[in-house]
């Protein structure tokens, strides 16, 4: 059965394909977000951070099946059906062997369980629009049909990655990246000239940070040796970071990214630092001490920032791999890191007392604690010129919290500070649905200030241009439009001096 | 004077009254919410957490008067008039003597101190919908007049404690009890063959697992020997208190409570265990070992649970007796706990560890701290088959903070892992309002997504009807629907694996 | 070019005249909005807590330029303008020198930072509705002419502090002030018979509690020895500080203002509190004990207030001077006090078993951390009669944060705990404009209420008139309105009793 024509023959239309999806129902503030998103519902997709691997675009083979394009690789979506009572390994986590077709019915049938997430609007998103599915059929009863329908669909060569990287007109997508990676992927895919995309990696030291995290000392000793110049210990450890940094810049990177437990930076005299650099390599630092030296680490990525530009993004406040016996089963990144309270006030304090007015230095602030939007990032985003607000993220990325988010920021930092939005997925087709979401939010939220006579709507127009297209090119400093269209907005400062 | 009489004399219609009430006011969503109400409306009411001690059903005797059945118990009620200066002795509370008709003047009086509260707008249902008290003639004037009509109608039959029951279709009923309490009012209720409802005990032992609470030593002595089968020191204090549960379980109780000042659990080596069992018996405890012990027992509790199936459910964060003053006058639970902030992410840990997916273990977070909504239980809930979201809890029992609750967890963890509403009240008239005004609430939210494309109508639908009987239902472990009139809902799941 | 004849030549309105602003748009909650508003659009200002020099009016002398009237003490607003990037001595902050019209332009250029900010807001108010600037035309090309226009203005007759006083409706503008201020400039004011405003001082005694603060010793001996009746070391000190209360209080103060960094208390034995003391004045104390002792002062200072009747207004939570170069540079108040976490329940707690309950003793809460309006701030006002709630403070004195608040308070504490509005601002002109926006965000928040049913119309109007003029009368102890117009509250309690 084709799901597709079912639906057509009902004459009935999904939510998916809804002009007014996330607009407010009061019909003037409506009127008003219709026509701001109609401003940017078209342009290009800037995505400058995310975690689709760059390989998947160099090799551009066919997605293999609905299960392991969709389900099993995002934790997001197989969580919530764990929650359920379904066991990671039916689902195809970390590599379990099962049946795409059955992991694809356990879907099916959890299908309810999405009604007013994110992911399940991103997924019926994805299926409605993308694949022509029919979303009134997501159930048990018509898996089969539906997966079949999938698979075929990704056979065409318009579901091939570098297809809908080209469809999705995506302008800009950035990689996470390990320090020690070849960028081979990257460098291949620069140097290909049949694909015009830019792709571009994020230089993410976390596990070389982090000396909590396994094999520590063995990774450290190896990024020494490849790139620290010959140069043995703490000196060596700074160089080889450093010299990595310039080696992704020289790719094409534009960011560095931190997953830190706590927003803390510390400054620390360098014998001192040394000192527990070497008792790290040792295995030999109390909990006091690994996080003393991650923070003074943190402190270091800053200053490097400051030196050769990379824009600095934090990401704190996750408790990763939560329940042990899913991480030894699964390993990372299953769907069991949960947030804990941040506080970003005096942690990151000593920072930015040093580097938050340094000329071209970028921090972009991420939060999963919402308490800090009005309390502390706003307050933070509103004086430093080097603090910018991340978008809403993960647990947070979602209408809602979008909004809550604007409603909290905004009446402190206005809308210059805003980073733009990033769709940090591994999950490749949610991709435009999940920037159309977030453009939606804007037009909605500033459809409201728009009708409270709290903005004028000429403002909001170019507002919502500047979030959806100037906010990400000047946080990440990703360059200007291709295509010169839009002129910078009205508030496109820099170089110290309004314009 | 006739209150109601003068009410239809005016032609007015209470506020109370309105069928629209708690919906938005944009028209097409109030549409949509008018809807959804409209299939939970007329549902039995599942209270399967509450503190209407089970004696009053047995004996049904009438209840007094206005001021010791809606007044002098009710903290919510009390505090608030306190706070205007009141002294709690002029509102009988712990126990006061002071005249009823004087109380009700006083409360009378004060009326206007909750316009907006969730207790005025439940007692404004009480009055109104109940008694056919005119509300707006609530104030010093008519205190008199409104009392005498309310004594009156408690001397009628339809006033009887079952009676009333009866006319609230409440088909569970859970008290909240002591570990050693007979339960003989639980069993003669069940016994009697002229009361049809269901009325069930709940454990909790908070005063068994604190070491702190006064007179610890002696009330564990009491339970070791009444319930320990002889066994001494910390293995007969393990083994009373399963035995205590097993002796609420054949009471019919589903589930066992925590109060508890943290959400933090632990787990000990045995010998530890016991050895900080024998300190806390000789009232030798550091306050660190009291948390500690007290957080090892709620591990224990948990243990427990995965082996007698008795769901768990945990209210922590509150300080209680803030004003040691007024403890010390009135006793416990007169209007001064106060919330403190909490997290769950590291505390639980333990717990979920081990537990966080047995099969058959339900635990249900509740919290006075808003903050954990979409920080801390919506992703926990949305991982782990044991985690369920307890409705928003005393202060956040309210029209606005359900709409926030419902804002902040859904996005992450959708409808289904929501237990459903308690009333978790002393106040035995509020249950129906109490219980109206949640379904109205939610309702209120679905017709918003609705309304914003964000769910299906038909599956709103579904929705509603789920969360006020499937959810508790399910999440409690109460069993189907006496006349089977709903199908179990799309994502009843279950058994490990969906349907 | 005059910018406010080529508003009109347009016949376009501005949307600071626009008479629905900060109104929802659904068209009948904005029309019970528009009918609250009504009731108190015209009450006069009482403004119990602010930062306007008492100077400003005795001189009467006109104010200087724009930039230096609006722009440079206002740290609101230079804050944001160096986010963008800015040299804070470029606005002219801290009493750095630039030329007025040089930081007029680099405003008006920065114009669209401010949008969807509640400075934006006022700024615009302020332009429009007192200068009558046509905002279409703020950007950096029309910055002279407005500056131009506003210079001309300043030195008219109507634009002399006195006369913008009375324009304003002010009846009570209150000041702070250093406890060993002369206060010579409110007593002139007070004896000036052609000055009819009242302009009262507030003892704001940080400094002097506070140990870590610089110059504390230097500050305290002078304390002690100008007022302490020759009495020395810590009893010198708390009677000069009572002493000084007492002649803060003869020159009309009602209030007693802290700001502390936690809202700790501490009930210490004398010889503990003396020793801290003499500790602190040899600059000898710990970290930890200069926090007790600060405790314990707060401690005192309730004490006092108890005995004097000085409401209690405290505002913690705010680190201050985060950015130690510009701290150094340019002084404190200059943009980045960045709030931190707060939690009242504990530290509250000595202060409130003592005193919760004093007759006449009133606590006025401030919060810069929503998290606590649910969590702790709404219960304890609606236990304690001491406790009040401070108008949501700073960088929550803002169109949506105000509805946050009123949102998480409302349900629990009703509408009497309210202190009512304070702008606590340095920037003359907003005042009147951060009235108005306070008076529309509670009209819009009763609206709502009024239309989901959940409030009566009628009260709502009893309401509104009670939070703008009643409750800061009672909260703040300012005494009746003077023409007598309008009636106290039905919720006017007071005398622990309901009337």
């Amino acid at each position: 059965m084709n799901a597709a024509e079912d639906s057509s023959t009902r004459g009935l239309q999904s939510i998916a394909l809804d002009p007014d999806r996330l607009f407010p129902a009061e019909p003037s503030v409506r009127g008003i977000a219709r026509e701001l998103h109609a401003l940017v519902a078209e342009l290009p997709i800037l995505s400058p951070h995310g975690h689709v691997p760059a390989q998947v675009l160099l090799e551009n083979s066919p997605f293999e099946d609905p299960a392991s394009l969709l389900i099993s690789p995002d934790h997001y979506v197989t969580r919530l059906i764990h929650a359920s009572g379904v066991d990671l390994a039916e689902l195809g986590v970390g590599g379990a062997s099962a049946e795409p077709r059955e992991i694809w019915r356990k879907f099916c049938a959890a299908w309810p369980l999405f009604d007013g997430t994110a992911s399940g609007y991103w997924l019926r998103s994805e299926l409605v629009e993308l694949f022509g599915v029919d979303d009134e059929l997501i159930d048990a009863e018509h898996a089969d049909p539906i997966f079949d329908q999938l698979v075929a669909a990704l056979k065409t060569p318009a579901f091939l990655p570098r297809a809908l990287f080209d469809s999705f007109r995506i302008e800009v997508l950035a990689t996470t990246d390990d320090p020690l990676d070849s960028l081979d992927a990257h460098r291949a895919l620069a140097a290909d000239p049949s694909f015009t995309g830019r792709v571009i990696p994020t230089f993410r030291p976390d596990r070389y940070l982090n000396a909590a995290t396994p094999g520590f000392a063995e990774r450290v000793d190896r990024l020494i040796s490849e790139a620290g110049e010959g140069v043995a210990g703490y000196q060596g450890y700074l160089r080889a970071l450093q010299n990595r940094r310039a080696y992704f810049i020289q790719h094409g990177a534009v960011s560095a990214d931190h997953g830190v437990r706590t927003p803390r930076t510390l400054k620390l005299e360098q014998a001192e630092a040394a000192r527990l650099f070497e008792a790290a390599m040792r295995g030999d630092l109390s909990p006091q001490e690994r996080d003393a030296f991650e923070a003074q680490m943190i402190y270091q990525m800053a200053r490097m920032s400051v030196a050769d530009g990379l824009v600095m993004t934090v990401h704190p406040g996750s408790f990763r791999d939560h329940h042990t016996p899913s991480f030894e089963r699964f390993g990372p990144d299953t769907g069991h890191d949960i947030p804990v309270p941040v506080s970003y006030t005096e942690g990151l304090r000593p920072l930015l007392n040093d580097f938050g007015d340094s000329p071209g230095f970028q921090l972009l602030l991420f939060t999963l604690d919402e308490t800090v939007f009005s309390r502390e990032l706003a307050p933070l985003a509103g004086f430093y010129p080097a603090v910018y607000l991340g978008a809403p993220w993960w647990f947070l990325d979602a209408p809602d919290a979008m909004l809550r988010f604007r409603s909290a920021v905004t009446e402190t930092a206005g809308f210059s500070r805003s980073a733009g939005f990033v769709d940090d997925t591994r999950a490749f087709c949610s991709i435009p649905a999940r920037h159309d979401a977030s453009r939606r939010v804007e037009a909605a939220f500033l459809a409201r200030l728009v009708a409270e006579k709290r903005l004028r709507g000429d403002r909001a127009a170019e507002i919502i241009v500047d979030l959806v297209d100037g906010a990400p090119r000047r946080a990440f400093k990703l360059g200007a439009f291709k295509s010169g269209a839009f002129e910078p907005s009205a508030f496109e400062l820099g170089e110290g001096s309004v314009r």
